[in-house]
């Protein structure tokens, strides 16, 4: 397990709350970060994947950064999506991300264009770093079922070798707790830090020398990562998350954790999702209920 | 062959050159537009695929845009590409294209999360509509090799029955030709515009009922497209696209016209790419100069 990693332990990929006209909800989102750093969540994953940012435009995305800021969220905690296809645009938010004292970003490949050579993914990422006026650090997010562009092993050795501290670790998403493992030996040592992207796999990632992770589920199982992430050998809390974890991906994803937070907070503004998107059917919604209950979590009051 | 379609003809997929620094090349951008309206082209696809359009940034995207209708080039004759990943940036770069004078815009689907349903696209494309100001005409963007988010003829018929002369044709740059066809046959009665995106597949799909075509080779072939569409039972015609489309397609597409611009224009300026590209070895260009020469096409002088 990495003891010094920047963002070290639990991570929450967290939800973005959404008005009624579909416009990120502030408010209501400032206040899920502060219950999640109240509740187990050592930094924040804000606007990726599971915060429908790629739904965002990118203006939008510099104001949700700034409204966290100004309502308290602590910048150091946040580590902010700032990958899109456009080498312009990843730069504006990354620059504007570490202007704002976020010590780090998560980074997704150019996304758009399919089967990259990594040579031409080393030349993105090289123009991007050397178009940064700051030491803040990247990390690279490995999702292959939804970016279609992986890292490889080679390219991560390659932009290691090139840009040191500043290519400072991975979130793998893809669920292939192997190649969590595979990175956590063989960059861990030079200081690259791997998080994994799905709860279940936090126990082994840590074991394999891995800081932590940054998951979608942690939006209301926080608590019980932090058991994991205090005692990887908690196998008690490890299988307690993962049955947590499993409930909740037996439904669409983001809308399944809106819909548990809105019944949390007994709040139903958070049930609005931005389209491609759609809020989860009545019988889907009492399924997943019924399943995350099954598992016992006693959640803290919300918010 | 459908006769009064907005964009009927030849439409090239326009190359965006860029400076030193990766910026647009606004000058060269504009004369090549010039250059590719006066030798065939009805219409101009910019800021598509093959422009290169997904790796600039928003604000890039209008000032192309802007840049090329401030140096004379017709708005009335440009096809953008205003789809992103993110609703409010698609309605943004769609109402700006419009204001500028565009009848049309190319409008890929939001392409980061996979598998969305087709009640989620639905929604989508309605809250797009729903907030644009104008009538301009959108033309779905099918292209699942690069998009992974394929267009169904389901969600396209409900489409066209909600948003009858707004949701006005396809793109369609899969290759398969039965899907053309089926598409301009069910959909072109009611109006719907169907475009191949693939340049060997012109004739098929003007004799099937399609509109015209949007592609990539067009850059160098235009006044062979232009015979095609003049004649589409012009076998010597539609013979000698599939073959120079074919020499193109050798190598990578866009890094290859690029090549085949700069040497035309006798101004390497254009071999100049935004990663994830990369120019072509000079090992892959000089067969693809093979390859095409070989085809026999004349061009006219480059502007």
């Amino acid at each position: 397990m990495m003891r010094n990693a920047l963002f070290g332990g639990v991570n929450a990929a967290v939800l973005t709350p959404m008005t009624a006209d579909l416009a990120p909800d502030l408010d209501r989102m400032a206040a899920h970060c502060h219950w999640l750093l109240g509740n187990g969540c050592d930094g924040l994953g804000v606007l990726g994947t599971t915060g429908e940012a790629n739904s965002l435009g990118i203006s939008e995305r510099m104001a949700v950064l700034e409204g966290l800021v100004a309502r308290g969220v602590p910048p150091a905690r946040l580590m902010p999506g700032t990958g899109t296809p456009a080498l312009t645009d990843s730069v504006a938010l990354t620059r504007h991300a570490a202007a704002l004292g976020c010590r780090g970003v998560l980074m997704l490949p150019p996304f758009f264009y399919k089967n990259p050579s990594d040579d031409g993914l080393f030349a993105y990422f090289a123009e991007v770093i050397g178009r940064l006026d700051s030491t803040v650090a990247l990390y690279l997010y490995h999702f292959p079922q939804q970016s279609a562009v992986p890292f490889s092993h080679d390219l991560i050795a390659r932009l290691l070798a090139a840009f040191p501290g500043v290519v400072r670790g991975v979130k793998d998403s893809s669920g292939d707790l192997a190649n969590m493992e595979t990175m956590a030996r063989r960059f861990g040592p030079a200081g690259f830090e791997v998080y994994a992207g799905d709860d279940s796999l936090l126990g082994s990632v840590l074991r394999a020398g891995g800081a932590g992770c940054i998951t979608a589920a942690a939006n209301m199982t926080s608590a019980v990562n932090a058991r994991v992430y205090a005692d990887p050998e908690d196998a008690a809390a490890q299988t307690l998350l993962a049955s947590l974890r499993k409930a909740i991906a037996g439904t669409a994803l983001i809308p399944g954790l809106k819909a548990l937070k809105a019944r949390h907070a007994g709040d139903a503004a958070w049930l609005t999702l931005r389209p491609p998107h759609l809020p989860l059917s009545a019988e889907a919604a009492s399924r997943l209920f019924e399943a995350f209950d099954a598992c016992g979590l006693r959640l803290a009051e919300a918010a």
